[in-house]
């Protein structure tokens, strides 16, 4: 048995209520910690130490599988929507609990990457196990050094998150998704499907990131006044399209999680095929709508909702005040390219949840029934 | 324009209180319909006449996409799974409002199935016509003589469900599913992945299902029982694994559309992930665990919801009764084999939706803000 200690120090609340805010503040250094010695701005080469998957080994493989679960997973999905943009390689992403029952078409001309904060979620190592009996090949992100899926994976993917105490995730997430990032241009490059013009607008792009974080974890205003008109409410919807369906997911679950609110996310074109029944004044919806070519799509979507009576919070880039309209309430994000919006998106949308439950009064680094790893099947 | 004219006659509601209800009664009929001329006891080949597509077309076909939305996507989940079981094709399976929009890998070796009831749904035709300008081959599940996915595809497989009149969709989704299975027992037919053998179990397991439903349906009391102790509930969780997964969603779809209870479904193997943190008495939980060979794992998830004070009722095959120590309520099916389970897991469930909203008083055929067909974006 490996052993992992984190260091007590790094452990402690350094002045925050809660691990959750404390993590969700660090999110801006966890980030370029994430990106450090990996992605820099004069250089059109990806570095990855521990991953050494040759530009031969690519072009042997023709299908990628993420397999995670919960936070994780909402993670993948976003790596599905960027690998294939980036790279043009199929992905399917999985819920390891699901995937390792299902007896998946797998075999050498296959990778799988396993995405897990701890390295250590049973079901996340089965499916890796599986995979490798398959003869695939297996990448491991993971933000813990040594742990299982770190030893067992042909190539690994370190995530520079730092201890996360609090159950819920939020930086580890956010390094996750950094990761997919990451990877999607590293494989796009190796395989040639990227171009080195397109590379280096997301490059740029990237390394501005953790600014625009901390820009976002400033305005804590908004999302507390969300919170003190909606946190009596037992119902909320979160809606988007595309990588916002995604990042609503994650919102959702967040909610769920820490303040035993009923949060469900939708796809925002799903709504008319059945959900949207059950909308009314006593279901707030949050709409994500960063998406530019979605966004008129999306403000359709949101008229929808506010014609049967539900209150709406939106989340726009900046600029876009149409959104206003349709809207009770709208927080603006800083400006970047569609692709990178999840980084940005989902800053907020961690907040109102943290301010919800802290208005609840809810034990928000220990919610109940969870716990931080889900070491058993 | 092409009209489509049904028999006013058909329309009627035959004694019964709702059109809902009718045609919850006609599935055994629409099953067999379905199945008629299709497959034969006597024969070990699919007869399809709509479908010209040959063993050559399909040896150059690589992926499969299947592409609806609502009720149809969940049978286009159910469809993933047998078809990836059976012909080992890869199939992904993908709601028609993100589909289009996200530029998906298609080309000319690739087979996209939309499903649409009236073949009419915006979404879904402008999926279909996006994979046919890539070059894919295009095949259309719908119930619909001459509707704009039959005209438009290459290969139609007509669902002989009848009309059907209330907004929430029964026999059409059921006689979907017998689309998924036929078309996936043709192509492991046509490409040699399934052997005779295994093709002849599940036909002849296919050809007894109508009177199963029949069986079924006459099961009416369980789920008043059940109706009448919980219709006053604001949120439900439907739970399973596997193929019991896809059903559990089409499950909480039903009770979402026509009784505006917050039902959501979920992997019971993500419950631990994060949803378990909400579950108490006030959230019934409905448990599906009808799959063998998963059958030990979903009574411990039923035991996890247990022990945090949900009410539970489970839907198992006879036998099965070890079920019973861990559930307020069993609901017993007839036992078929595994992958079939589908077809009979969901009547019970739409009958439980269906006594749920009368004893709520709801306007069942014709919930608030539904149409019957979405043909508009």
């Amino acid at each position: 048995i490996f052993h992992v200690t984190w260091d007590a120090q790094a452990a402690e609340k350094g002045g925050y209520e809660h691990f959750m805010i404390k993590e969700i503040h660090e999110q801006p250094k966890a980030i370029k910690d994430t990106m450090t010695s990996r992605i820099m701005s004069d250089s059109d080469e990806i570095v990855l130490d521990d991953i050494k998957l040759t530009k031969e080994d690519l072009d042997n493989i023709n299908k990628v599988f993420i397999v995670a679960c919960g936070t994780a997973y909402h993670a993948g999905m976003v790596g599905k929507y960027v690998i294939e943009k980036l790279a043009r390689i199929p992905v399917e992403v999985d819920i390891a609990s699901e995937f390792r029952y299902r007896n998946p078409i797998m075999d050498e001309k296959t990778l799988l990457i396993v995405v897990s904060q701890s390295g250590e979620t049973a079901d996340t190592l089965a499916a890796l196990r599986e995979a490798k009996k398959a003869g695939a090949r297996v990448m491991a992100v993971t933000n813990v050094v040594g742990s299982s899926v770190a030893r067992e994976a042909d190539d690994v993917f370190y995530t520079w998150a730092g201890p996360e105490i609090a159950v819920a995730s939020t930086k580890a997430y956010t390094t996750q998704l950094i990761a997919m990032y990451i990877l999607a241009l590293y494989l796009g490059r190796l395989n040639g499907k990227l171009s080195v013009e397109e590379f280096r607008t997301i490059r740029d792009e990237m390394l501005v990131l953790p600014e625009k974080v901390e820009k976002l974890i400033q305005n804590k205003e908004e999302l507390q006044k969300f919170a003190d008109k909606n946190h009596m409410h037992r119902d909320m919807f979160y809606i988007g399209r595309g990588l916002d369906g995604s990042v609503s997911l994650e919102g959702a679950l967040k909610l769920k999680e820490i303040s035993y609110i009923h949060a469900e996310a939708y796809p925002a074109g799903e709504l008319k095929h059945g959900p949207i029944a059950l909308i009314d004044q006593d279901i707030p919806v949050i709409a994500l709508a960063t998406q530019e070519e979605l966004f008129e799509k999306m403000v359709s979507n949101i008229k929808e909702v506010v014609t049967r009576g539900a209150k709406v919070i939106s989340f726009a880039l900046e600029g876009n005040t149409d959104i206003e309209q349709v809207s009770d309430q709208v927080v603006y994000m800083p400006r970047t390219i569609s692709i990178l919006t999840p980084i940005l998106s989902v800053i907020p949308l961690q907040l109102l949840s943290y301010y919800v439950a802290v208005i609840r009064g809810c034990d928000v680094d220990k919610p109940k029934n969870l716990a931080k790893s889900v070491t058993v099947e």
